[in-house]
């Protein structure tokens, strides 16, 4: 069921995200847009079309795309050269391998401004109160208490003299990845104006186990699976979950992480299966 | 009356814009937003702020201090090596110099967001409808079919086997500069719930004009004085505006375009003699 509906959200998310660029001249960085919004497991995109379901919300499909734009973004330029380097996304060229550095700067700084138009359009919401809180959320998801500020601390973690703690690597990440998907799986209770503290417990943990799958798919995983180099953060000598943890406690902490995420989903009862079942994937997947 | 006002404002947006990254660690990314947000005429929140008072809106400093961070981070971002590679900014050096790329990116993205956060911001308006308007209208100026779209010309413009032509060179600076200039000097009558059409007249008009003495400034300017190098350019063999009409033509162009911005402002009466002022001291400055 989870994977059926993950495919389903990615095809009505790709559809609404190459619509909204329909109406654009073929520019380099609009085609660079078009490019870099094509494929992806739509994980936030999922999130926020299941938390809405919960709700009794039909259409959230701008916030579903949303997400997915200023996603793409951060992926756009911490794959350029003075970041990660990253010559490789989803088995394809990075936009600046493809294109040119300046392409891949502006498309990524068009496709954040992307993700802050759909949530402003009344298609988003017919409440302008709703819209504002989803941007609201996500500018502060996003900016210099997010996840800039967890790029900001992995880039000064690779110059550190010393590797990164537990401590200082759950922050790092939960800016990075964490405030992300915790607007993407409380995106529903703001749209049906409800109560997001359950949502935000399942996401934090959500958030968490996956970022140290990342890690344990890093030493185990199997490049032409994930789509991406592989063993790049290990042989770097950069603190993983993996590296502090252990490759079985990094793999025990994920699941009990996911756990805690399953319970938190309770008080939605059978409707929120889906979920349940995405937090058991985070745990699962090759890519 | 307008020199003073001008400082006055730029006073009250420097605060505000500090003050929004007072709690924030001590990271080079944080740095150099801090050090990026000093300084400048801030002219765009000058218009924020006097379309503001003729509206009878006595605080419009978020909404100042949001187009201030907006124009920021394309400073930072077009100054970067692979964009118009700019060591200096100012009269002094910029994010990329300063620190390195990664930073330099970095401050730009969290930048951006930083505007659309004090634009979600209760304090920069009570009516979350007005909020959302101003987000939506910064979005459209600033996006792939505002001031990305100008950038992206700009850069496929130094490759093109044509200079470009006046129509196109127009095309590019409504993007590149004007949208955003167009959305300032709005902004008050949004913020006021009024027409916008007579200050986004006004706000065209000045916004070329702004262009052209620019490309003025780039011949016959002092580069002590504009703070950055000139004849860069003329130099490139780039269509500018005097290349095209000649620098006699081009100053007669922005001169008559200020006659056009100050007859926008017939309706505001006596209110708008700073804004009248503006205008002249845009075909004026040295830098």
């Amino acid at each position: 069921m989870f994977q059926e509906r993950l495919k389903e959200v990615a095809g009505l998310v790709e559809t609404r995200l190459q619509k909204a660029l329909a109406d654009d001249a073929n520019q380099p960085v609009t085609e660079a847009m078009r490019y870099t919004l094509r494929g992806g497991k739509r994980l936030r995109a999922f999130l926020v079309m299941e938390s809405a379901r919960l709700h009794g919300i039909k259409d959230a499909l701008n916030a579903a795309a949303a997400v997915e734009a200023l996603h793409a973004y951060s992926l756009v330029h911490d794959d350029l050269p003075c970041m990660d380097d990253d010559d490789l996304r989803r088995g394809q060229p990075t936009i600046h391998v493809k294109w040119d550095q300046a392409t891949a700067v502006l498309a990524g700084d068009a496709l954040q401004t992307l993700a802050f138009d759909l949530l402003s359009d009344p298609a988003c919401h017919h409440d302008p109160a709703v819209r504002i809180a989803l941007v609201s959320g996500m500018a502060k998801a996003s900016g210099i208490r997010g996840m800039v500020l967890g790029q900001a601390l992995d880039i000064a973690a690779e110059t550190a003299p010393d590797p990164l703690t537990l401590e200082q690597i759950t922050e790092l990440q939960a800016g990075k990845t964490g405030a992300l998907i915790e607007w993407s799986a409380t995106a529903g209770a703001v749209l049906g104006q409800a109560d997001t503290t359950p949502l935000a417990t399942y996401a934090r943990d959500l958030g968490l186990a996956f970022q140290i799958w990342d890690d344990v798919l890093d030493v185990e995983g199997d490049a032409t699976k994930v789509g991406k180099a592989v063993g790049k953060d290990s042989d770097a000598g950069k603190a993983t979950f993996v590296s502090l943890l252990g490759l079985d406690g990094a793999k025990a902490r994920a699941r009990a992480l996911i756990d805690d995420a399953e319970a938190a989903l309770v008080p939605y009862g059978k409707d929120a299966e889906t979920l349940r079942e995405c937090a058991r994937f985070v745990i699962s997947r090759e890519m």
